[in-house]
């Protein structure tokens, strides 16, 4: 730990934003208005549950590169039949699919974000794509230093060029950057690279307790919010 | 004119910063300390000079794609013995680098990006690297969006691919795009993709009187400044 750390990377889905009751409530609003009536909070998980298959597609080489945003749209055409939502219009099938873009923050982020800010690089590391992440910026008040992650890079996490891509473009190398998420399984990709990590606790992630409320691997730092780990930053 | 205009995309060297007497004064400030002196604004010139020639090595196909902080590097090679600097010490050639990472911005630039801002979505389509245009936002208190331009699009203005890869990741067709330049051949590649073209006048870019007052080719936007540009935009 002797070469002092530079930049922040942070997993945005779970980790910074509330995706579940995000969608959910967006889907309701936006479906009213259709008359259309579900259970929203399944809907948004069927939804996500087709997250990790459609990038899998990438990912192994089957398709080449699409933003998430065309990967979202291929997903929500497999869902809505399940929902009976199959006679949706095309142009509220579109403004469905923006619902992403406007996730709401887990309440600590924000400020968090402002303190860490201080004394790091921040960047988003996410597979959601650059006008993803713009928008859920300006939503949430986030500031970033770049938006990075898997548009930048040509590639899904936990795939090891997302990460090393963007310690290349902050110039750092992976030693001098720590990779913040509330899943595992992308703490564990990073550290293969070499990157340090760091865990934050989202136990209501998928409902209340279903979130991982403590790291299943070994990280450097493990904090119970975002605030926490920049207390433990010294931020 | 009848799609609106949602984004602005803007060269920075020469339009939002003053690349020359800030590499002018970074050089002598940081080789002063090893007792060099030579004429600083010359030494600027002469660095720049080499600036787009070294990225057509790389438009052209000869080499691959190379960040800009590599390119400068490579220039900075090419000009030190003109200048009497050939025994510089590698730690002082790599510091001298990062000037480029710290020019200031034109004195009506931070406060009018910040007006822009309220209205339309903003990002550097610049041919500086990622962190250098992070470390230039740092430095001069702009706001983006995102960082857009040549690392992203993999290639140099002003071959089309950068200005695309730009409306692209904001998920924009071109024409609701406004390019904003000091330079008119950089306008005259973006409005071949499609892009609407703001010019504002540096008229001081390679001393007094030297940059270009007015475009040299059709343009949807000229204004005398950015402070004058959003006025125009009605921000």
């Amino acid at each position: 730990m002797s070469e002092p750390v530079q930049a922040l990377f942070f997993d945005v889905f779970g980790t910074l934003v509330d995706w579940r009751t995000g969608i959910a409530s967006e889907a309701k609003r936006i479906l009213s208005q259709h008359n259309k009536s579900t259970d929203w909070l399944a809907f948004a998980d069927a939804w996500r549950g087709e997250y990790q298959p459609g990038m899998e597609e990438v990912r192994s080489g089957r398709i080449p590169f699409s933003k998430l945003d065309v990967l979202h749209r291929l997903n929500l055409e497999r869902i809505l039949s399940r929902f009976g939502l199959q006679d949706l219009p095309e142009a509220v099938r579109a403004e469905l699919n923006l619902a992403w873009h406007r996730l709401p923050a887990w309440s600590d982020v924000p400020f968090a974000l402002g303190r860490l800010r201080q004394k790091f690089r921040l960047a988003p590391v996410s597979n959601g794509n650059i006008s993803l992440m713009a928008d859920l910026a300006r939503h949430n008040n986030f500031v970033w230093d770049a938006i990075l992650g898997a548009e930048v890079a040509g590639d899904y996490k936990p795939k090891p060029r997302v990460y090393l891509a963007a310690c290349e473009a902050f110039d750092l190398p992976p030693q001098r950057c720590i990779m913040v998420a509330a899943h595992s399984y992308d703490l564990q990709a990073a550290a293969e690279c070499g990157l340090r990590t760091a865990h934050t606790a989202r136990t209501d992630e998928y409902g209340a307790g279903t979130g991982e409320a403590a790291p299943k691997v070994k990280v450097d730092y493990a904090a119970k919010n975002l605030a926490a780990l920049a207390d433990q930053l010294g931020c």
